[in-house]
């Protein structure tokens, strides 16, 4: 008997067959399989399509699978709604898998795959941001992922926001000359000065301004976070004093993050995910050194996805225990999956 | 012959006939007049119902009207278009006012309301924020105005959505107590713990925090601007540091913005209006002590909305003079008739 782990996010969706000695059989890949954020269909058919890649990779009928995980963003309180929980159950049931489906917090998909120790500490910063602490196998704490209005401190949002709400104070005048600015020209589409028209008021305006303002607007705000990775550049080329601000203020906001879950008698592994804390390294400097002066002893580790670790819950939940061999076992046969 | 200023917002529009002598001889008011913010036809009434208010209160038809101004946000650029122009001028023409028309930004009647003289700075703080320097009773510089994603940096919208993050950050552990928390929780619509459902991941959250979040996504972005009024409710009443802090960067950020517009050798009047530097006393201190710290003699007038401004752009775009006398005249007989 096997198990199929699949980590669903919104952006895309893994899957990994794994039997109970933790040896990855095979691998599949989709686009976003996150119901709430891509809609039913579009979530169904990426959880097909990802977990019939991983049973055909591996050579086994779903009817091989006994038990699988599936990690999302909401964990198993989205799968209370019947309608997300019909989702994910007919895309499994359409690639032939007929087994139990246990539907996990994305976090703690990304936190096993940088650990087996039960206990211990996730810390991610995508587009969003949230930490979560983990004790035997459960999410007891969260903080933050409250979103791009409301939280999310330190995200990839939360960094593009600032990053754009910098080059238009550049360009309006009440904000410092920023090497952002041209980055943030080059990169937004559209944004020709000559084809701009004054932005009301009217009067005075930079003319890169009004065009830009438009051109921003007319995206969903979340879409800002693509303009994150400016802050990083501006401070590698340029050493950009306004870029390396706004960096040093999100890590100083995620670390408030992770803090706000860390329990000083529980010194246990910290995972780090996601593009802002991974990809780059100067917020994950910040958050690494201030777990440095706590004085805590045990790893921080970074992982790129969740996809190990939704291996692991699918071990875990049919009851095999994951030691640090057989984690071993799931990432090292794992990588040459991938 | 007799004169008409409207002066067109979101929440209200204000219209007042006036002579040329500056006598303001009848006043209307009514709901939203933006096309923009309320639609066309919404507009079209407001305007119409504050037009007729204000001539049936002077006695007079829409024939003796001989030039009308209409402030509002955009200004001239917004009659540019074809269906707002129609929307302005359709209602008009039905209240009988077929005079000629003077679409003017809605922060030139503000600055107006405040001087007659030709040239010097508005700075606005509602909703959103923004100044402009006007010089010989045109608007040449603007700064700011960038609306709730991008800028209106110490407006309504900017303070309240720092109440919000403040209260959410407090609710979860990684930021200050603030005595921000219990007046939000009493002022957001139905947020009762009792009723509360768990905010995915799940997982230790403060019982307040996931039923406070999912209201406050509920409205558009820019209705946080409605938290604004408990910074300065927390700081009465609580001399609370968080709150302090919020309206402390308020008015900084306001003071860059009009910093941005001031001229050294335009020691022209500065004109503040909006909820957030007129209602409180707070922000516009912080403005005021900035522009004292300039050396700037030029007075420091706070209004109310932009009626007599309107009705001073009606005068002047028709012609009329309008000196310290008639300027006086035109606020004394306004006052008598509001």
């Amino acid at each position: 008997m096997t198990h199929l782990g699949i980590d669903a996010g919104g952006t895309s969706t893994r899957a990994v067959v794994v039997d109970p000695a933790g040896h990855c059989l095979g691998h599949g890949r989709s686009g976003s399989g996150n119901p709430i954020s891509s809609g039913p269909h579009v979530a169904a058919a990426s959880l097909r399509e990802a977990a019939e890649q991983a049973l055909a990779a591996a050579g086994l009928p779903g009817s091989a699978v006994g038990s699988t995980s599936v990690a999302m963003a909401g964990g198993s309180r989205i799968a209370e709604d019947d309608e997300v929980a019909a989702t994910i159950g007919g895309a499994l049931l359409a690639a032939g898998v007929h087994a139990s489906l246990a539907v996990e917090p994305d976090l703690l998909a990304l936190y096993f795959s940088g650990t087996h120790e039960p206990s211990g500490y996730a810390l991610v910063a995508g587009t969003g941001a949230a930490a979560v602490r983990v004790v035997e196998g459960e999410v007891v704490a969260t903080c933050d992922g409250l979103g791009w209005l409301l939280g999310d401190g330190g995200s990839g949002f939360w960094i593009g926001r600032e990053v754009v709400r910098a080059v238009c104070a550049d360009l309006d005048g009440r904000g410092p000359s920023t090497a952002l600015t041209p980055l943030l020209l080059d990169a937004a589409p559209g944004t020709d000065p000559d084809t701009a028209e004054p932005l009301a008021p009217g009067g005075g305006r930079a003319p890169a301004l009004p065009h830009l303002v438009r051109q921003l607007y007319a995206v969903p705000p979340v879409h800002l976070a693509r303009f994150a990775p400016l802050a990083f550049a501006a401070v590698d080329s340029a050493d950009d004093e306004v870029a390396a601000d706004i960096i040093a203020r999100a890590g100083a906001s995620l670390t408030r993050t992770l803090a706000a879950v860390l329990l000083p008698d529980l010194d246990g592994p910290v995972v780090l995910g996601g593009g802002v804390l991974v990809s780059q390294g100067l917020v994950g400097d910040v958050v690494r050194a201030s777990l440095v002066a706590t004085r805590r002893r045990a790893p921080v580790v970074a992982v790129t996805d969740g996809l190990v670790g939704a291996a692991v819950l699918a071990l875990r939940r049919s009851g095999v225990t994951v030691d640090a061999a057989t984690f071993a076992t799931v990432t090292d046969s794992l990588a040459r999956l991938r």
